[in-house]
């Protein structure tokens, strides 16, 4: 079901045939990346996007109907970038617990690493608010069905869910904000001890802290 | 020292000295945050603002020196308004928990009502980062001092406070995107308390959920 979804209409850049045009179109969405992420989606030109990918400004129509098309490409991207390098990053078989922290690490350096592609989806919202709810929305949705067979497992109790999954990733975005984009240095492992400590425990005063 | 520092040097917009003159600067404040939020900063003009304002162009760069300091302008108002909000639908003597519970919807409904001003804030990113930054780092240091009076009171347990108020204000951020902005109800009292479960005792498995 999602699979077709994410290959059918919606997708509106146009796929090059070769392998050649293939190799530009991705010179195209680098440059686009950059030139969005250094001086923002609105200041950034199509020229600045073909200057930085060595091609002929004309060259940009073969791929790319306007800069909207190529930025709800770049989300697309990052949403595509991210799910593998969490993939990549949390060992199947791990449990739900250590799952979070991983991924919640991974993703903090992710933002410090691909800031520019970061900053493209939450511009996003400014430019298209639908890319950037459809970035979400679809990031929720893979989240709460890996929570539900976690649940299945007894691994985490049951929950409203979906309320949780909009808890978690804006756990994880403003930490990506403060120790990704602002402190460059990710979380160290006390932090990441103290974000799992409060996702495990709350911060409900607890038997043993009463006077 | 919170207040020096707010009316310091820092607030570079030019003040009226009169109650005509404050007027016409509220009006010009107003019509900002309208279109901004209706259209983007990139995309509005100072003639959209003077239009909304009802006053002529040039009467702009007697309150302002151009269109990003209203926008800096307008998000320093987001913080006090917030902080004002919050203060009147906190009752003071009540438990940090019940506070949380308290501050959280309240928030959600002040984004679903103050929308435009809520968007402002987010795009402010785009457009001068130490504008955004300041905002979400002063609401912090103010979070964080309450937090350390209810750790005293032994209302919640002592950790890594700096990290929480992170975690807090990402869910807010995301609830307020999902249930305010998106979903104009704001969080009903079930969908309240899975947030509040979730803060207090997190999504570990707890020893009654065990098969």
């Amino acid at each position: 079901m999602t699979h077709t979804s994410v290959t059918g209409n919606e997708k509106s850049s146009l796929k090059p045939t070769t392998a050649r045009g293939e190799a530009t179109r991705q010179k195209l969405l680098s440059a686009a990346e950059e030139a969005f992420g250094n001086t923002g989606f609105f200041r950034a030109s199509i020229s600045d996007i073909t200057r930085g990918a060595g091609v002929a400004q004309g060259t940009f129509y073969l791929y790319f109907k306007n800069k909207e098309d190529v930025l709800a490409e770049l989300v697309r991207h990052m949403g595509r970038e991210l799910r593998r390098m969490l993939a990549h990053s949390i060992p199947p078989g791990l449990s739900r617990l250590d799952a979070e922290r991983e991924g919640m690490a991974a993703f903090i350096r992710f933002v410090a690493e691909r800031r520019n592609l970061y900053r493209v989806v939450q511009e996003s919202l400014f430019v298209d608010e639908q890319i950037y709810k459809d970035y979400y929305m679809d990031f929720a949705r893979g989240y709460i069905s890996a929570l539900e067979k976690s649940v299945e497992k007894y691994e985490i109790r049951d929950g409203d869910l979906d309320v949780w999954v909009w808890v978690l990733m804006g756990t994880a975005h403003f930490l990506g904000l403060r120790y990704g984009l602002w402190q460059n240095e990710g979380l160290n492992d006390a932090e990441l001890d103290a974000v799992m400590d409060f996702i495990r425990n709350g911060i409900a005063i607890r038997s043993s802290d009463t006077p």
